[in-house]
């Protein structure tokens, strides 16, 4: 049985470590406030005093932190992963970060003798705890197949895309596919309220239809009443369509309906919703 | 028990009133070329020369024919249903037209004396036959209500919506919704093609998350390859995002969004795909 | 020298009616408020009772109303056009009107004997003032022949476009076209505000280059101040790019940036701007 | 009398340096090919080995290479401008570059106790020709003043914009200007096409009109011709149009129309029209 070690304990890291923990692994954790990793130790992992420590630890390290600063400050500031890093040890970064970062860290991580699999997840804080995430790994396939128990019990999916960066790329892909969504949905309820039809109805006549989704379903009713509790924040939505747009750009595929979308989010970010929900780009549909 | 007329045995008016018959119902049909009456007397149905004549052996005739012009023939022309309307009598039309038409038809049913409830459906060929159409009904409730155990053996879900034209509204919203998240999925599936994601890997993961649709899931895999059997034509799609855009303008309501997929299906069909399925605007995006 | 008529003393047919009795013309006027007709009598005009009148008094009849109910009315109403019309008549429509109407109006004035000249023009206020309209002239060519020395009186430039209707159809292509360089100069002048740059400064670096046009010239300062005086309608302009956008659905060819374009004009009508200029747009880019 | 520089002579940048010299200034050049330096020295100018003995020999420096990467190896390499900087020297570098690269070379300079003015051009090869440049500057504006006297035998009209990056931001507003009116133009041009109106009698309408323009008239007969000799390639317009839609991003400004016509660009990219002239946009739209 691997041992197992874990950096970053935010809402999602917590409760992700938690479900490891529970499952019975030995998992050693680290966080930069230490005090997040009370929860953890009540449950039985054990506590390191730097990332070198917890590489040092165990033989597959995870990391959850929050944008593609704190991934590459982990990895290479000082006492930080790569100096526990040596062959036979791994390094799975279930960060949201851009391809080059991914690919920088990877690269790092395999001079060392170390093996790299990047492992974005699609999910938030609710997901996590129940053990449903969806991971969407790219790089080391080996690597992928002996993670893959610890991945199954903090998730429901796992998908292996193809070298470092697709795991990025996939991410772009489905989250500009929502933002889309987000403003048909947007435009279909202002619609219907301008011409006299009940939102409620037209939520209840969606969830009829094949396009019945989660995301009408849960998202749809709060909007009908101008509520806009943040899950996914506006600003990251509106990053992550602009990150799409220009990889359509690099690769020559043109995107009208995404960079339509795209604009509406910019003007909500404009009207001050960067940190409601991204669902409040209905306040400027509408 | 009260009887029923159904005039129109079209692809869905035949399943439908297929339907009626065998859940026990007395019900007289008509349709334009007599030999499609068949299948239905063989099932126990009576016919009729005239839709006057269905008109007048039932309690409440519905009918099912494929645009405008056709729904006010059978309703206007010699020997159509207002010849054989009177009080007592009541009229429930089915086919999808604008609101204009629904209130012609409406008014000229209620001078003689009739009652008039439009009642266009959400869904297909399968769904008819299933049972699970969804009907949006718009007009006099009265009749909704005593239509209902009728509408409820031919669908799943019935919605009364408001005053006559309200049907043919909530239908234009929820087609434009679709036909821009035909776009967002014809979208998301050409950026994964050229950023070398695999597109059945990105279908499994839209399953997986919150935008997971049964559109997405049935015509996804089809698109991917190249494939695209009509269930609904790329045609009347562009012709609902037109009419939805329409009326978005006489509410003043902006849809930048929806124009924009609009924009593609237009030029899907200078292409050559109007009478492909919708998601044949694929070719475009890609 | 043929004998005139004229119909409609509007802003801008009070004007281009002086034009053609300045330079000597015996011209015969009328206008629904009688007391419009007393300049043109003072400059030397005679006045009739009806519009049959006017036409039964002169050789070729120019009207200019406000829009198609007001022509259609001019045309057919009791003692109108249609009862003074006979062979050896002409009648040149210089209102802006959609081409079905112009094509009933040419249909009734060829059944009668005569002969019927769409003639919209492109220009306001000034340019009939000054006789420097723009004439988009559609139908009866040697009608054009013959009405030329009249319109070059009222016009700079003439043009023959084809059948009755392509001069309807030039004028919302340039309207369209007018449409979407309205939004370019809006979304320019918005970026340099954004970003630091002065807008004179910008305008000044427009009127330097390729893209120099008096639409920029006379409305950007304007524009930069927040001052719309209205000389063409923000509304009639939201119109023409609807009108045109239907043209295009109907010809297959898609107008994504016009699209786009229209979506911010009704943006603009729904926040209040309907009777200002149509660069009032400005207001919803910035 | 000022001792010039200038480094660069390509298309531009040999008919610029003409002419200076031919305005009788001592001038120094310099090309990293040699031989592009003899029309100049036939002339009367000189001739140096290396940009920085080019700096050491006069008093004001101008450059003139094709993109971002040229402009910093031409200051940063060995025997580059750098090395020839000191105090009472001057560098004015008319290259298109972005404002951080502009900003890099301006802190360089300053670190050698020299002076730097961005001074991008709007105008090709025949305005460069004629002297009829427009230059967009930003940075120094005591030197600004300084070099005006060569800038004005240079170009029509001088700007200055504002601190160094805004010379380089206000060329992106104008060609994300220009990028939507190409879009205008073509969709203009299309749909009059596919409706029956003649093209150039199209063009001949706007030429009397408000939004008459030098580029409407030079590239619309060719473009109706389906012809775009390159003037400014369209990989180049779209890049820009890119950057501008990013600086929009930043400022959180949204740019819908200019997105809308972005996306013509990446298609026409992507059919093969990369180093066509920017017109050929009109392939994608009709």
């Amino acid at each position: 049985m691997p041992k197992y070690g874990f950096l970053g304990l935010g809402i999602m890291g917590q409760a992700m470590a938690a479900n490891l923990v529970k499952a019975g692994y030995d998992v050693t954790v680290w966080n930069r406030t230490a005090d997040k990793c009370e929860p953890l130790l009540a449950l039985g992992a054990m506590k390191a005093q730097t990332p070198a420590e917890v590489m040092a630890a165990c033989d597959i390290c995870f990391a959850m932190v929050s944008d593609p600063a704190a991934a590459l400050d982990l990895c290479f500031a000082g006492q930080g992963v790569l100096e526990g890093m040596k062959e036979g040890k791994a390094y799975v970064d279930i960060s949201t970060v851009d391809a080059e970062t991914a690919i920088a860290i990877d690269k790092a991580v395999r001079a060392r003798g170390g093996r790299y699999l990047e492992a974005p997840v699609s999910g938030s804080k609710k997901p996590a705890e129940d053990g449903t995430l969806v991971f969407l790994c790219g790089g080391d396939e080996e690597l992928y197949r002996e993670a893959s128990p610890a991945l199954e019990i903090m998730g429901k999916a796992l998908f292996h895309l193809g070298e470092v960066g697709s795991g990025a790329r996939m991410k772009l892909v489905v989250n500009m596919t929502m933002g889309t969504m987000m403003n048909a949905l947007g435009e279909g309820l202002a619609l219907a309220g301008k011409t006299g039809l009940d939102a409620e109805t037209l939520l209840q006549v969606f969830s009829q239809g094949a396009i019945d989704n989660p995301m009408f379903s849960m998202k749809g009713p709060l909007m009908a009443r101008g509520e806009y509790p943040t899950a996914f924040p506006l600003k990251h939505m509106q990053k992550d369509m602009r990150l799409a747009l220009q990889l359509g750009e690099q690769a020559e595929q043109p995107l009208p309906v995404a960079a339509a979308a795209n604009a509406q989010f910019i003007k909500a970010k404009r009207q001050g919703g960067a940190d409601s929900d991204f669902s409040a780009v209905f306040d400027v549909i509408r």
